[in-house]
């Protein structure tokens, strides 16, 4: 499915770790769910050349970390390299169909919609950014058990109280698009912020079983439950393919002892 | 100065909290280097509703967290309103003048460099957010004192390793772009990625002073530490105006124990 005649020409090729879901799963969702052909690179030195390279072709800026989209097109010699999730998700949104109701827009309706889209992604990358913290909440080049008491106080914070509030927002803006039922977070139609919540949520089920349990249980979030439930049935050929990589020693870890029971008093 | 048409109609307000710099200032260094008229919303109750409220008009989604956006137009009836930094930055660039050479360029090309402008704002809002979390390693909820032996570590941590690789990225790219002298990240004119490296650096100044001293003093970053005093000279009108608010509890906090030595070993 593609919104404009550019994407037609264009090419793309996702450069991530090949071993895990990563922050590369949030792109690779984007052409799975509309199977959009892409290329899944697992050309190591290649990915590795990109990501220490100096510079890439024609002066573009070089990249702090992947994921890293390759564009190739007709209209241009060299491909171009983005990096960033939400650079990566808010240039592709637009050429894969991923802006819902927004895809009908003009003008400046349509550029505040997809900068509100591009907000709830945001959003859930925040979160995504805040689980990496509760294995590593002191230093990223570390190992967890060198860093395994704070991230026990940082866990049960974001079990606690970030998580919570972050569904909470989820949940509230689910139910005003919807009435709370087959809803989106955009409009009507599935957005790239249904497929980021999608994968956050999938991601917390598998790091924190018991947790996640417990906060389905409470039926306090049950609108963005029913929204991983929907996403997940819309992904359902490729969830069940082995490109779906499993989750491992990625963003997502299930370490028992950071696992716990959902807190009693969920606003 | 306005690269559109339709921005001539748009009146921009940014609500924020009023008395630190924190995630609002790079909304407000755009309008403030361009001259460009805005409204800094010093109305608390209605900055509250907005937080708080369940959702604002039509159906927008709601906000996580400041700085939010409002736009006015004679398009529309009600205003909109955007929030997360990286969202506001994304929209405003192209209206405010602030995409450099890539004003320039049509189609692929422009979308393509829009996108990395913003992959390097994203790169310097993630320092941005590993700086938050040196008096914050735990619960953004708890104070500092309560987490001052993580934060401890952890400010260990982002002055050894972090920042050293942070600087050595944005050094790469100006070095690349214009052969380290009066160069601008991307391209040879003044982006908003331009910008945000900017606060942050300067914010860096304030929290770690001994620590940057030394860092500018390795003169491994020169072209880092050039581009904050090139935008220092372009902002020079805004920044001796009390509209710029003191460094006191924000993002950029002096605590003299975080502080420290710049590493012997910069790469």
């Amino acid at each position: 499915m593609s919104s404009s005649t550019t994407s037609q020409q264009e090419r793309y090729t996702l450069h991530y770790w090949p071993q895990i879901p990563g922050r590369g799963e949030f792109v690779r969702l984007c052409f799975e769910l509309t199977k959009h052909q892409y290329i899944d690179s697992t050309d190591i030195p290649r990915f590795q050349a990109l990501l220490l390279s100096s510079v890439p072709a024609s002066g573009q800026p070089t990249h702090f970390a992947p994921p890293i989209l390759e564009v190739a097109s007709s209209e241009s010699k060299e491909p171009f390299y983005i990096s960033q999730t939400p650079a990566i998700l808010n240039f592709l949104a637009p050429r894969l169909g991923l802006l819902g109701d927004a895809h009908a827009l003009s003008g400046l309706d349509r550029e505040v919609a997809q900068s509100q889209i591009l907000q709830l992604c945001l959003v859930a990358l925040d979160l995504n950014n805040e689980v990496h913290d509760t294995h590593h909440p002191i230093a990223v080049a570390k190992y967890y058990e060198e860093q395994k008491d704070e991230a026990l106080k940082k866990a049960q914070d974001v079990r606690d109280s970030r998580i919570p509030k972050f569904f909470k927002f989820f949940q509230l803006n689910l139910m005003a698009q919807s009435a709370g039922s087959g809803g989106r977070l955009y409009g009507s139609k599935t957005t790239v912020a249904d497929l980021v919540v999608f994968q956050v949520v999938d991601g917390l089920k598998f790091a924190f079983p018991t947790y996640m349990k417990g906060l389905e249980a409470s039926s306090k979030f049950d609108a963005v439950f029913q929204l991983h439930a929907d996403i997940s049935k819309e992904l359902s050929d490729y969830l069940g393919s082995s490109r779906r990589r499993p989750y491992s020693d990625g963003v997502f870890r299930y370490y028992p002892e950071l696992d716990g029971p959902a807190p009693k008093n969920l606003a």
